[in-house]
This record gives structure tokens, C-alpha cells and sequence, in this order.
């Protein structure tokens, strides 16, 4: 299998010391990685934090396999100005966006077996001109038409998908309809079965309102677009349960009945998910013609520099990755 | 300390069972009750589930602390039909509303310490003439004018209070306002002082929106409702945190640095109460002149009579309602 690769992210967040951590545990399972950022400004970071490691330069992922055990191999990138922790730089803006690009590539071209991306901030990229609400809208452009980006997120023993995602709470009640819901489960039921090697996904689907509301008493949504819409995945063959009450939806019994949770809002799901585990949720994007995870948190900017970030979503994010670049392999086979 | 008070609830659902279950613990410190009840139901019922129990009927309280030991204390009631597990008949529901009427006669009158509900089937309720939404309205009413009950809902390590409950998404979201969570910030941190102890409580404040709406990007409810409330609350004194990002304040770290949550909506308190701890969840309502618990769950029809129920919860409104007695009964010596 292919190496990953990582892209650098914000570098004046904590991308930079969470990779570093990250290769720093390689001998835990840590999957082999190829790192995009400058290397200049990583062995200094790891200077600053008393890091003991060897940066090696590469020109391809297919080196990282023999670099590994000795080196972080690091495919270098320029940067435009120096890079001050907890304070990112407009000129750097390309540089952050031209890792991105490359990672979509190497994994397009297939000489990465999957992306990993490390934090952005994404304030200073709108100023710098980039378009696009976040990395996922990216990627889909650099994936090419016809991807249709969903968002999971994953920790073990609970995955989620919510079906809005960042929108105020109004909004995303509004802009609930059948088709979202549809193509919501599609995804997911496809990438459960290609991605994770479940032969016949169970989807538990939640309901909009307090007790799913309660046959129409708290609202009629359950009733008017999430059953219709679990209706068409059924007759598709879908294993489907739902809607549900969502509160009791997440406790540890519950959520052994399913193999990952359909959710209406961004909080419907992760309030459940950072719950449970606060340090190892993954991102994951299906839908994608490509693997690619993310650490679920931010650039920790008021952090960043001083070691004290935690990689554990990191590393969970590229173990998360290697399993996915696996399940997909042994599928094609 | 004069002894709890547990009313009966729907007779055909399980809160007898769990009422004989809960006694039947009594040697593990499940603190002393009179249970509103009909004593020969009672008696069928434990024979059906071969649970070994004395019933002795009581005229009042006081006398709880002599029979404890040896028999299940009841203050009888009469039933107008027979009972049939998971079958609530309409002709009984003079005697479900009676026994909480009494139940709050004898709190009101501090013959007994604090009171417990079982859990009522509310249609047969409503088609039997009762015009109340539920327990906590008919309570309030029961407690006489100025009484504004607030509902909080607790667990080992989790306290939340929903600003808005029984509606849906779309209304809880339309019926948020300053006053509502004023309110509901004084009444929380002034029980948390007299029902738990706690001199200088410390809240914390959902957002309503995914990233308390990041700075207005996602929704603009928190600069516009709940920040003005939280000024106003802050301005009194109170310890306050928020509005807070919602899906990173309910795991174990962040938890700690509060004592109550205040949540915008249902879900958003009860997601993670329930997911935390699904069977130890206890139902208390605040701002009644008088002590008031009850189990989160509902009538469990579907399993009434075949002891299959837990009697975890209940046991858990039991200890939390004598917990806050003794704490009012201090604070007023």
C-alpha cells in the first residue's frame, strides 16, 4: 500500500508539532506518512520543543517506505514569510493552499494512498482570495464533478454523519428536505460497505424534534421529509432504523445497534461524539473519489508552538485513513 | 428529617414494580418513602414477580420510619378497575391525579420531605378531563401562584437545564428570549445554593447555533439573546460561562469547571445527559416551594409487569430528592 500524505495546514497552528508527534510514535502503529511543509520551519519547531528528529527531504511518497523508520519525510514546500506561532501570515496563504492542491494530486494520481489534512484558518485564506467555505468544497472541486462531499465523523465506538452542517440551527431546520436526507444515507451506506468492509450497513437515523416528535405533537418534519425520505432508502435496501428520539439514541447499548448515526444538525452530532471521546474524533469526507480524514479539531492558535497540543485526533485521524486506503484496496481486489 | 413521598403514576405502566424493586434495595441506603398506592394491586403485582414483600398500609408519614424495615410503607388509594399491565384505563385516572394531589398536600404541609412521581401516561390523563401538559404544570398549579418551575435533569457528573422542553426545534428556537433564560439562570443557581449546597454555583451557557454561531457567521441568537441575558444574569452576581460552542462542553474536562448547564433547546441537554449516563438520569423540578423528583423515563407500557424494568432511575430520584431535603433542612437550621 501507498503511503499517506499530510498536508501542512495553517503553520502558524499546531499542525507542525502534531506531526512531528505523530512520526515521534511510530513505533506505536503510527501508518507512514509523507509530509507537505517546509523543512526549514519544521526542524526549527522541533528545535523550540526539544524534539529529537531527523527531517529528510523526498521527492515522492513511494521514498517514504525506506525514510521512515529514521526520518520524517517531508515533501518540501516554499513559504513566503517566517512563520510566528499563533499568528498566520496572508503571504503564507498560498503555500497552505498549494499543499492542499498537491496532496489532491498525489492521491488522485495514486501515488498516496489517502490524505490527511492538518487544521487551516480559514479567515486568512478568504483574505488571501481562496473561495471556498472550507477544505471539503475544495476538494470536491479538485476531485472533479460528480463528487458529492458528506462529513462523517468518527470515534471509536460511534460514527456520525450529520445531514447540515455549518449553517445557524434556523437554517438547517430550513434547509432540510428528502433529498439531502437521500443522498445523505446513499453515501454513507456506500462508504460503510467500501470504506470500513460492512457488507450490509446498519444506519440509525434520528429524528429532527424532541422524541422524534412525538407522533407530529412537537413538530411535523419526522413525519413530512425524514420518513419519505428513509422510505426511498429502504426500498433501496437500506438497513434502516428511524426517525428515532435522538436522546437516547447515543447511550453505549444503543449505539451497539448501529453502524453509524444519521443526523439532522451539526450538534444532533457531535455533541454525542465530543461527549464520548473529546480527543480521538476523526473527520472523514465520503463521497470523495479519494480517502481523506482530518484531526476534528482546529489550529489552536492560542497553543500553537508551545507542545502542550494533544495528536491523539491526529493520529486517530491517519490510522483512520490507513484502514480506510486498506478496506478500499482489499475491495478492489 | 421527615420521609420522602413516591405517588403511584399510571398504574398500568411500571412504576409499581420499580417502587417494590426500589424497597426491596432499601439495606443499600435507598433513603425511606410512603408510597400513594393501592395496597392489593400492590400485593398481586409482587406475587406475579414472586418478589417476597410485606405491604403495610399507613395513615400517614410519620409512621414510615417504624414499618421500613419489615414492610413496604403505603398510603392507600382506591382504584375504580382492575389493572392490566400495559393497558392504562381511563376509569383510574381520578386515582393517578389523586395521588399526586396528595402527594403535594403532604409536602406542602412538611409531612413528608420532598416528593417523587412516577411516571403518568398522559393521553388517558388528558381524555379523562386533566388539562395539564404534564406533572410539573399541575404541580405549579398545586403550589399556588408565583411558583416557576424549571426542569432540570441530572446525572453522576452532569446537571443541564433546557431553557425551552416540549416543543419543537423550529418553536424552541422561535420562543428563546432574554426573559426565558433570565429566569431559568436565577432559579438554577438559586436551587443549586438551597437544594445542593453549592455557595457559589458556577453555570455554563450553550450557544444555540453549531460554534455559538461564531461570531454571528452561524446565527446571530447568541449576540442577540442569549449574550444580552447572560449580562444581565452576571450583573447579579452569578458566575457564568458562555454562550459556549455546544459539542465541546459536555466531556468529562469541561465538565468539571461547572455545576449546572444551562441548554437552548431539549436535545441539547438531554443528548448528552442520556449519553452519559442512561439509566441514572433523574428528573427534578426547580423552582417549587417544595422538593420535587421524578425518574427520566416514562411509563414503559411495552414491559410494564414483567419486572424487566430498571429501578435505576427511580432510586436515583429517591437519593437526589432526600439529598436536597437534608439540604434545605440545613440551610434552614
Amino acid at each position: 500500500m501507498q503511503p499517506l500524505v499530510l498536508t501542512m495546514g495553517e503553520p502558524a497552528g499546531i499542525g507542525g508539532e502534531i506531526a512531528l508527534a505523530a512520526w515521534s510514535r511510530r513505533a506505536s502503529g503510527v501508518p507512514p506518512f509523507a509530509l507537505i511543509d517546509n523543512p526549514a520551519r519544521l526542524a526549527a519547531l522541533a528545535k523550540s520543543l526539544r524534539i529529537d528528529l531527523k527531517i529528510r527531504e523526498i521527492d515522492e511518497p513511494s521514498t517514504v517506505g525506506a525514510v521512515w523508520r529514521d526520518a520524517l519525510p517531508v515533501l518540501p514546500i516554499a513559504l513566503s514569510a517566517p512563520v510566528v506561532a499563533g499568528r498566520p501570515d496572508l503571504r503564507n496563504s498560498e503555500a497552505v493552499i498549494h499543499a492542499i492542491r498537491h496532496a489532491a494530486k498525489l492521491v488522485l494520481d495514486g501515488s498516496a494512498s489517502g490524505m490527511v489534512t492538518n487544521p487551516i484558518q480559514k479567515q486568512v485564506l478568504v483574505e488571501a482570495g481562496f473561495k471556498y467555505p472550507g477544505h471539503t468544497e475544495f476538494l470536491a472541486e479538485l476531485a472533479g464533478p460528480g463528487s458529492k462531499p458528506v462529513m462523517m465523523l468518527a470515534c471509536p465506538g460511534l460514527r456520525v454523519v450529520p445531514v447540515t452542517v455549518h449553517l445557524s440551527l434556523r437554517d438547517a431546520i430550513a434547509s432540510l428536505d428528502v433529498n439531502r436526507i437521500v443522498t445523505a444515507g446513499r453515501i454513507t451506506n456506500a462508504a460503510l460497505q467500501r470504506d470500513f468492509s460492512i457488507k450490509r450497513p446498519r444506519l440509525a437515523v434520528a429524528g429532527l424534534n424532541p422524541h422524534a416528535g412525538e407522533g407530529g405533537l412537537f413538530g411535523r418534519e419526522e413525519i413530512e421529509i425524514i420518513q419519505p425520505a428513509l422510505q426511498i432508502l429502504r426500498d433501496e435496501g437500506l438497513r434502516i432504523t428511524g426517525p428515532l428520539p435522538p436522546d437516547t439514541m447515543f447511550h453505549t447499548t444503543a449505539r451497539a445497534g448501529y453502524d453509524a448515526a444519521l443526523c439532522m444538525y451539526h450538534d444532533q452530532a457531535l455533541i454525542p461524539l465530543k461527549t464520548i471521546d473529546f480527543e480521538r474524533g476523526v473527520n472523514i469526507t465520503l463521497g470523495l473519489p479519494f480517502v481523506r480524514t482530518s484531526p476534528d479539531h482546529g489550529t489552536a492558535l492560542g497553543i500553537a508552538g508551545t507542545g502542550r497540543a494533544s495528536a491523539e485526533s491526529l493520529i486517530a485521524a491517519l490510522a483512520t485513513a490507513a484502514q480506510m486506503a486498506r478496506a478500499r484496496l482489499e475491495e478492489a481486489a
